[in-house]
């Protein structure tokens, strides 16, 4: 018809915007959106009838009633939407599995739905890490009527002193726009200007709706221009500046070209634009540690992982040796620099960024990436033939000989990297594991995903549930995550959620008896780096699965018994949800994590009087 | 000496008010911090020798090297400090530890420390929690160096945007003080500044504590005084003339005084003065559900708990009818009203608020009731020796005859109230538990835990662990806790802390598969209120639990069934941490719930268009 209700308005945006899978909990405040999402997560159970997979792998005791339910809510709706409901554990893993959606799935956004107060404010730290790593969020609220947000009664979830707008004010801490819908009137473009600004500008939004406009009637006339997910236009004139500055250095350069892509690159969508720049130019191609699989590792002419002067010796000189350094999106955190220390001048370097440009030591703003990039293309296509005579070193990790049986990190993250597919993703949590597979490579069109600024742990928990819903949306292949003993105890019941809606995630928890990360940067033998032995293998029978059937556990603790594994081809085809609790040293680190610690502990650093 | 660091100095404020205990997790911002209270956890170690309490049941593997350990770091320090730390599993679980240490510790606060940004945001919630509760918590967050606050370098944990002060400003929505520690020269004014507040206002306070001041040298001379936690006096003038005022109605009023005790009366300390104005009078006394324990429920002239429209029949109609309400310590907030039902003129009505005072419509700000009720106590006593006469139903609820074997909750409350002891800790979890529990009394002494205003689902894990910490520092009886099978998947992991420290809570988890609360609210039916069946009496062995040695869980489906176990005596001593799973109607609830659901389903209701 000609008029929708907010809740339908806002839900076909973000099928618009192919959003599949919805996260959150439930709460008083937000269940007018519920029953409008369960109408869709019903519809979704219609069209599959066969499958239980939505709800979980056995047949849920109330599926009659539930199918009974149907013709009351869902009539008027089976039109719409292929949006399912994901009720996670708790609202930070939510949060978490919203980034991790939204990362895998390029060009669309994560959505989590809380309720007021109490559940918002559990997301804050997975909000405020999608706004750190430039990934696309959007947080509906539930909130109260607005009548009670004038009238400010002091209602349960509230502060108690009339502070209805407290956690709105929070929100603009970690979010790039926030709305809070008041009117009828304005719903449709409030909702249209934080859905831009979160696709535009990769980076979370605040969407408050109260219960009462929930189910308003709307004009649906707008719905029929879709959401425009591009960046502006670069002015042509500056463009064009920017343009033939950039050349004079490349032919000052000569051939000696090098591309350097970083986290902007993948979070800002310019994936298609770089392969056809490097393709075209035969530049060689490093990555820092977040911009990792922008570029596909197996490519010939790409060199591996630059990250300052913890870099493999070859690469470092490599990189820091080219006459012009063309960086792609970059984003230099301590982590990803080496804790700052890119040994290459600003005279030899050329920036591009999503909304500006650096040429030595000029910045361009407004002239963003995405329109420079198929421009500067077809300037350096036809000139830089021979560039592709600068040898690059093979980005190959061969598996050591050890004379022991350990599982080490030296030996482990070149295995494991046999093991992986293309269109893999990998999923790395901050630790060790963060640090381990850099230094190896991962297959064509495999996608990794790892916090390495924003750095909390657990995330990676949630952001695997959210991460392999949309990897099976997009066809990709199994994901696959490494998780410390440690981290994983801060999130460790979103597993459940895996169980309940089937999803089939490798997990490698690596147990080295708590914080080996933080023993690097303090109290190596200290009692707090310590936890608590878990019994890893019962976590998922616990958490509801039948070991066997819709999932299966091991525990390994040496060499030949991880190989068997990953050599098993039941196991890696992953048919159901597995994890892997390998057995490892307290005190082992990656390489680069020892010299990493080294360099940040000296900045924080406490030293005993 | 003369001076002592920045973290000496304030352990040893935290020392003064009666802290035990600290909560939280590692980070490398806050590493120096830990340096310090591992020596403090050392020390005590030491003096515990025979016992592994702190290290969980089972001798540590790495005893031997925290014995060694020992001589380098704490030998300075040996002569401080019986804080313990609490490593958490999360940061959400340990700001919710804090708060419900705070709860039992009358008099001192709960503290938690964290690291800058994805520690300090993970806990946002319980602080905030904290606020809208009136708590004292202290959140100390480990922060980068005064020079990285200046220089802003784009460290992991930041916003990746320069913005180093965005987390302290969300704080302030949540805190009623904040401070960042700049200098040596003011940190010590700082601490103290934030602690009184802290402690004085009973909320929560925020203190950014840089690595490189953790160890600066400061005065110590301040800490010969000791920080005030009274409420300021209030003004003599004013004070007489608002007695007065409140005599006069009470003349009027003749006999006919009520008392209704509320949240602050606990939280801001006047339970003693209370107790006083009650045993003197003899006036009637009933409770708001966020004031259950302020006054012990076993007192002959104790009525049981008012909540508007929702109370017992006979209460509702003693409350109402009373000439003139004395108002202590009220906070009206939705669920605390039976959704704002009250039925007392406020001519009939005097307030006593922790920092102002109302008598009918006038209010007096400045006049707190502290320092007003043991006068008014005293101005009162000679007058009324027959107020004593007014008839108070005692406040019994004898356990139901039931045809059936099924755990209904008409049932449950009144069979576990017998199961109680005095001085028994005992939480409930905001849904079905919170609800029936208030209408059962407590024991004498007896402390109750809950969440009626903010009602952050999963709280009473956290909260449990601090409760049970603090009551067994002030020598209180068991920890008991009620908690919704939906609730408990939020923060479950917390479970394995108790473990590791020994602590040995009742845990009851009414298993009505999903939250039945909600039901209640919309959705009686509906896939979003399920959640996924967790083998719940497995929960403890796979946390690092041993059945039989340190744990002990439990099934009961009948009424005999649990009948039995709370007769039993050795499981009525709690000698280990026991876990016991009720598995009850989905659809069965408090008579309190249903018609509160009703009435503040109705304010939040959609109704299908
Ligand atoms: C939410 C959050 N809390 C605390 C920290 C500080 N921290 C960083 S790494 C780490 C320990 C990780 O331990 P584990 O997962 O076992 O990793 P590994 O032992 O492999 O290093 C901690 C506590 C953090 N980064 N995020
Ligand atoms: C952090 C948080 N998330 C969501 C909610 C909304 N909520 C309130 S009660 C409840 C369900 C509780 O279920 P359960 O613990 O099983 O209790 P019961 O079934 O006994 O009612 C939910 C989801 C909340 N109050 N807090
Ligand atoms: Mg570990
Ligand atoms: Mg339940």
């Amino acid at each position: 018809g000609d008029t929708v209700t907010v809740a339908d308005y806002l839900l076909q945006r973000l099928i618009q915007l192919g959003v599949t899978q919805m996260f959150g909990l439930p709460g008083d405040f937000n269940l007018g959106s519920y029953m409008r999402f369960i109408t869709c997560l019903l519809t979704r159970l219609m069209l599959l009838e066969s499958s239980y997979r939505f709800l979980g792998t056995y047949m849920p005791p109330d599926a009659t009633i539930l199918i009974q339910f149907i013709p009351i809510v869902v009539q008027d709706y089976v039109e719409d939407s292929p949006i399912t409901w994901v009720g996670n554990c708790n609202e930070l893993n939510a949060s978490y599995a919203a980034d991790g959606y939204a990362r895998v799935k390029d060009s669309s956004l994560g959505v989590i739905l809380t309720t007021f107060g109490v559940g918002e404010l559990s997301a804050t730290n997975g909000i405020a890490g999608a706004f750190s790593e430039h990934v696309p969020v959007l947080h509906i609220v539930g909130v109260p009527s607005t009548t009670q947000q004038k009238s400010k009664p002091m209602l349960h979830h509230t502060l108690g002193d009339g502070r209805f707008d407290a956690y709105f004010k929070a929100s603009q801490q970690f979010t790039i726009s926030q709305a809070t819908l008041t009117n009828a009137a304005t719903a449709g473009a409030e909702i249209d200007r934080i859905l831009t600004d979160c696709v535009v500008a990769a980076r979370p939004v605040y969407l408050m709706l109260p219960t009462d406009l929930v189910h308003e009637k709307i004009p649906s006339r707008r719905l029929r221009t879709p959401i425009n997910s591009l960046p502006p236009q670069n002015d042509a004139e500056v463009e064009a500046f920017v343009l033939d500055e950039i050349m004079k250095l490349v032919n000052e350069a000569e051939q000696d070209v090098l591309i350097l892509v970083d986290a902007c690159a993948i979070r800002h969508g310019v994936k298609k634009e770089l392969e056809e720049l490097i393709a075209k130019t035969g530049f060689p191609v490093y990555s820092a540690p977040m911009g990792k699989t922008a570029v596909n590792e197996t490519y010939e002419r790409y060199g591996g992982i630059y990250v300052g002067s913890i870099s493999h010796p070859e690469i470092k000189e490599r990189v820091e040796s080219a006459k012009l350094i063309l960086s792609v999106g970059g984003l230099k955190s301590d982590f990803n620099t080496g804790n700052f220390t890119y040994h290459i001048p600003t005279t030899r370097t050329i920036e591009l960024h999503s909304d500006h440009t650096r040429v030595q030591f000029a910045s361009y703003h407004g002239i963003g990436m995405k329109n420079l990039l198929p421009k500067l293309t077809s300037r350096l296509q036809p000139h830089f033939e021979d560039a592709k005579e600068i040898p690059v070193p093979k980005f190959v990790r061969p598996v050591p000989e050890e004379d022991n049986q350990i599982i080490s990190h030296t030996w482990l993250w070149p295995r494991v990297s046999q093991f992986f597919r293309p269109k893999d993703v990998i999923v790395a949590e901050t630790g060790t594991s963060s640090f381990g597979i850099l230094d190896v490579p991962l297959p064509e069109g495999a996608i990794f995903c790892s916090q390495i600024l924003w750095g909390s742990i657990g995330w990676t928990v949630g952001a695997t549930l959210g991460a392999a819903l949309a990897a099976e949306d997009l066809g990709l292949n199994r994901t696959i995550l490494f998780v410390g003993d440690g981290s994983l105890q801060l999130t460790v019941q979103e597993l459940s959620v895996m169980l309940k809606l089937g999803v089939k995630p490798i997990i490698f928890v690596l147990n080295n008896s708590g914080y080996t990360i933080e023993r690097y940067l303090h109290g190596e033998n200290a009692h707090y780096n310590d936890i608590t032995d878990w019994r890893w293998t019962k976590i998922l029978s616990t958490f509801g699965g039948e070991e066997g059937k819709n999932c299966q556990s091991y525990t390994v603790r040496t060499k030949d018994e991880l190989s068997a594994l990953l050599d098993d081809e039941t196991f890696a085809n992953a048919e159901k949800i597995q994890l892997v609790e390998m057995i490892m040293e307290k005190h082992d680190a990656p390489r680069a994590l020892k010299v990493q610690a080294e360099l940040s502990g000296q900045t924080n650093r406490y030293v005993l009087p």
